[in-house]
């Protein structure tokens, strides 16, 4: 039997509901039975995260992947000590926790860099706790992208019925209305091929939907469909790619989810998070709770494999064990299936 | 008993799907227990539709609304010999189908004003066809708009589980960006409680959505949510308008499935068309047609009661037999329902 293959779990921001996601998805036996799981995080969030949820789980520290076990029952964590107990307040943005959950990111880039890990998992950062540290970044997708050097990537989201690719995610409408050019909507297309191929689709049928209301009707209201998208798609598909569009984007998710296509580029942030999360999560609010939350992330295109949960630190809820961990043990099994393709086990 | 009211129902291009899915509407008993439906089009174009969905139904010509006997087996209608026999081609645009759909649409318009008529339901007309035909008009809405001398009104779209109301809808993104103004905010907010109102809600509970990803995360990128959307959402507080929001995009609608919000105030067209289709639509691909349609389109602001299925001419499918007849009843339904409200019945 091959070894389990090592993944990293960066903690996100101690003060939202990562720590909470990671210790409840690692109480369930079957991440063990794919990956040996390493947090990169911080004793003080772990251990209170364990107190909390009344979980019956060891903490077990190491100073380096290799001395990770692996054994359900003990999580392995290394401990960069940016934070201490009592030291930050659920539910707050502060520099203290911009500065760790950016610490925790950049040392899992380079644990996965250096071949120490084959692939990171991250939990959810916030932007303003970043920013508040003096990091300018929008989001996770553009940390790695730096860190390991990328130019071209993107980020895809899957639901248990949908995959989505955007073309631009975190700038205002107005900007993502600019970002639409043919070179970009090209390479989605060509990422949306490659980073469904590592998700274990072979022949990706991709849709391609426009930006426009009915993609402008023949250019009635905008003109991005036909001078950006046409020729991006005609292009990819001289490539052999199969690919087609652009399709209404009001429609296109409804085909993609009825099995007419596999994965849809879409031109925006909210063009691809509003069906994907619709499709993906459940809010009980009997409960005050996300019953389901099924959307993991990926940012397709690095030299690395990266998933995450598609969900952001949840501050209102943060601290209270409310939080719901099946879309950190989707990003786990993904990010377990994406270096499976990539050929990283040992 | 009170008598039935009277609804005109609108034929719709005769190239599309709207012949057929009224013929197939009005085969259904439960529409004559609710209401006297007068379809307004062309003898033409419903003896073919009958004749392709092979269904056993007669047609009755009236001159006028009160010749209509509304007995379920007979359809009522006023021909406006706008087509003839073999005069038009399913799937095709052409200036005759655009002139016929548009006098459908001006007569019924007629009908409601002079009060012969308690609503006007309309089928799919097409946007290139009725340009053809000399009509600039982006669609039904800013049609019954300017025949009924309105100024302030909103499109409002219902599935099942979802209400949407528009702030903007058929202009380019970039244009939707623009007309995301306090003033246009505020106005949709006041069309939302009194749509919903009609809908049959005595007190809505209303959410609006931002513009920018995530409410553009306090100003980080975008401007609207700060500037535009909050200042409205104060107003309409202060006018004790049940409203809260900016919600982020992308979760606004999962919380209103699940019972937060009865209706989305939505920033532009694919905002509320996404999600609004993506719960209400179901799409079979063995069967290559959309098993259930379940979305209705009401103008909200006028002096008179439209109701519209939520989808095109189809063209892809018309003069076969295929399309679905969901979505006319459901918009026939909500036509009585919203001019029962209004106090229309005799």
């Amino acid at each position: 039997m091959k070894e389990r293959m090592r993944i990293a779990i960066t903690m996100g921001d101690p003060a939202g509901v990562g720590p909470e996601i990671i210790v409840k998805a690692l109480s369930h036996v079957e991440i063990y039975q794919k990956c040996i799981p390493i947090v990169v995080g911080d004793y003080a969030a772990l251990a209170d995260a364990l107190r909390f949820c009344n979980l019956p789980i060891e903490l077990h520290q190491v100073s380096e992947v290799a001395e990770a076990k692996g054994e359900f029952g003990n999580i392995d964590f290394i401990s960069l000590n940016k934070i201490q107990p009592g030291g930050w307040e659920y539910k707050k943005n502060s520099a203290i926790c911009g500065e760790a959950s950016f610490q925790y990111v950049v040392y899992g880039i380079r644990l996965a860099m250096e071949g120490k890990v084959q692939a990171v998992v991250t939990a959810p950062i916030n932007k303003e706790s970043i920013h508040m540290a003096g990091y300018h970044y929008s989001g996770h997708t553009e940390i790695f992208a730096e860190y390991t050097g990328t130019k071209d990537f993107a980020m895809l989201l899957a639901s248990r019925t949908l995959h989505v690719i955007h073309v631009s995610t975190h700038c205002s409408l107005r900007e993502a209305c600019d970002r639409v050019k043919k070179d970009r909507v090209l390479k989605v297309i060509r990422l949306a091929q490659e980073g469904m191929r590592q998700l274990g689709y072979q022949n990706p049928k991709i849709g391609v939907a426009g930006l426009n209301p009915h993609c402008s009707e023949n250019g009635l209201f905008g003109t991005e469909e036909e001078q950006e998208i046409v020729p991006a798609i005609e292009e990819a598909r001289k490539e052999g790619i199969d690919v087609a569009g652009p399709e209404s984007p009001d429609t296109v998710f409804v085909k993609c989810q009825a099995g007419q296509y596999d994965i849809i580029v879409a031109m925006y942030h909210d063009q691809g998070h509003i069906p994907l999360k619709l499709s993906g999560f459940k809010y009980d609010l009997q409960k005050n709770k996300y019953d389901s939350v099924s959307g993991i992330n990926c940012t397709i295109g690095l030299p690395i494999v990266r998933t995450s949960v598609d969900h952001g630190t949840a501050f209102g809820k943060a601290g209270e064990g409310r939080a719901n961990e099946e879309s950190m043990m989707d990003a786990i099994f993904a990010g377990v299936e994406m270096a499976r393709y990539r050929g990283l086990e040992k």
